[in-house]
């Protein structure tokens, strides 16, 4: 089996990010004067940013009865638009959290659906959740995306201009390491994960930050997870906040809260790869022979003793 | 294409299990003496002990420039004959750690081997550490294996008797989850992940814990890890220590300290895995089609946009 190398630096100049963890409502024109805001303000503040993330679900409140009504058409929607235009008036690219996607050519099926734009107000990622969220732990959390939402059927990678490749997943995507796999090896070799995510209060303090660090170490990558702000008040989904990004050692670089609206910052550094991909070569020392197609159909080389 | 479910509930019966935290020094018969009275004390202290596990390389050294000194014929060798002995005599399994083995019909290569016993002093899994523990970290730690070792061919899963079937990777293979996802998936569904492992202190503290909990949490299993203790007056090779239980949801059940000689004890309950994979069914949302046999060929489905 030939496998190509994946990239010892696959970061070819440091990112300057903003991770924007705000809270949407019910009024969706406020939620979007809201990013309008938000974005102006991160890039003041951080003029040289090269990236504004947002989290998932950012103009509409997460729940199942709600996806429907706030589902736009891409791009034409509303939400696109802004999006778009923000990114070309600021000159950065945007992570656009995600939004609900009504897609009229599959029979107006709604997705959970992430895009990416350029700094010149391009779309240069479309991701729609692969991985539907739903949960049932009993005194914890109950619930149900596939009410409403259909699952997308790719992985997502592309190109951050000069940057390099990242992938990006949404929220329960971070929950299967293959998305991060797919997204760190050749042919891809990713410099970072991006997941708009909204963990909640039983499963953020379980697995948020385990996760997060797990697909970075295990990947030897950037994760940058940005959620929204918790709506105590609103008394809806209870967010778990705490956006952070985590570096390829695993250590957590910035975070933010829980309740309160806030912009995080960090940099994401053209040599903090290859320096751990060194320390700890575990690209190069993946035994492809012994795995073998694992998927689950039992093709790896196992022992029986 | 077919991937067949994985079990809801593995474990038929719950199993008590003790983890030998002992320190290795230069005399192998003390060592090795040292293991006789530490499972007799387990097995006195918990009548109804299932099962004792043990670090790894517990019978020699931690040293490139000592594996071959301390190498052993598998299954004649007298650290072999002892756990052997050992298991039968008190009528549990021993997951044995792990130990220098020399390999005649291989050339003389010595490999990093652990070998788990049947209550019948069986020899019921032969497991060759696969990715061997070379690393370079600045300031840090550096260690090459392979200078003396050779790495093994396979992943090792195994029947513990009426329990179910477990996995078995030595150490520095906890870092490719690979071997643990080959082990909970089908058509293997183990319910358990055994590590006998010495991290250092350096890597300790970044990777231990996260790297137990994740595989825990990734595949709805138990990860059992054991280390040596460190001796530190021994002023070899620092073990981390820490050795631990980590149930199916990522939590901690049982850890020992650092540099104390110590049995920590753990029940891993036959109930444990199937609440957590009801609670979060991961197991059964996975993505095969979109995945596909992504080891590293962009074999994947990817969205370029």
């Amino acid at each position: 089996m030939t496998v190509p190398p994946v990239l010892k630096s696959p970061l070819s100049k440091s990112l300057k990010i903003a991770l924007i963890q705000l809270k949407a409502g019910a009024d969706k024109a406020a939620n979007l004067t809201k990013v309008t805001k938000f974005v102006e303000e991160a890039v003041t503040k951080s003029p040289t940013l090269d990236l504004v993330m947002l989290p998932e679900c950012f103009n509409s409140p997460y729940a199942v009865s709600e996806f429907r009504n706030y589902a736009e058409l891409i791009p034409t929607g509303e939400t696109t638009t802004l999006l778009s235009s923000l990114a070309k008036k600021h000159g950065i690219f945007i992570v656009g959290g995600s939004i609900p996607e009504i897609a009229p050519e599959e029979g107006n099926k709604i997705f959970n659906t992430s895009l990416t734009f350029s700094p010149e107000g391009e779309i240069i990622a479309k991701h729609r959740k692969v991985h539907l969220f739903d949960i049932d732990i009993p005194n914890g959390i109950t619930f149900q995306e596939s009410l409403t939402l259909t699952g997308g059927d790719k992985a997502t990678v592309f190109k951050l201009g000069e940057f390099g490749n990242v992938g990006l997943g949404i929220c329960y995507d971070i929950r299967f390491p293959e998305l991060a796999s797919i997204a760190s090896r050749s042919p891809y070799s990713s410099f970072a994960m991006f997941y708009p995510g909204a963990f909640n209060t039983t499963t953020g303090p379980m697995h948020w930050h385990l996760l997060a660090r797990a697909r970075a170490v295990d990947n030897e990558m950037y994760v940058v997870l940005c959620s929204p702000a918790r709506d105590v008040e609103g008394g809806g989904y209870q967010a778990y906040g705490h956006s952070l990004v985590v570096d390829p050692s695993g250590k957590v670089i910035a975070e933010a809260g829980e309740e309160e609206e806030e912009i995080i910052y960090a940099e994401l550094d053209k040599d903090a790869i290859p320096k751990v991909r060194d320390g700890i070569p575990v690209h190069y020392q993946r035994r492809f022979d012994v795995y073998g197609d694992f998927v689950g159909e039992g093709k790896a080389k196992v022992s029986d003793k």
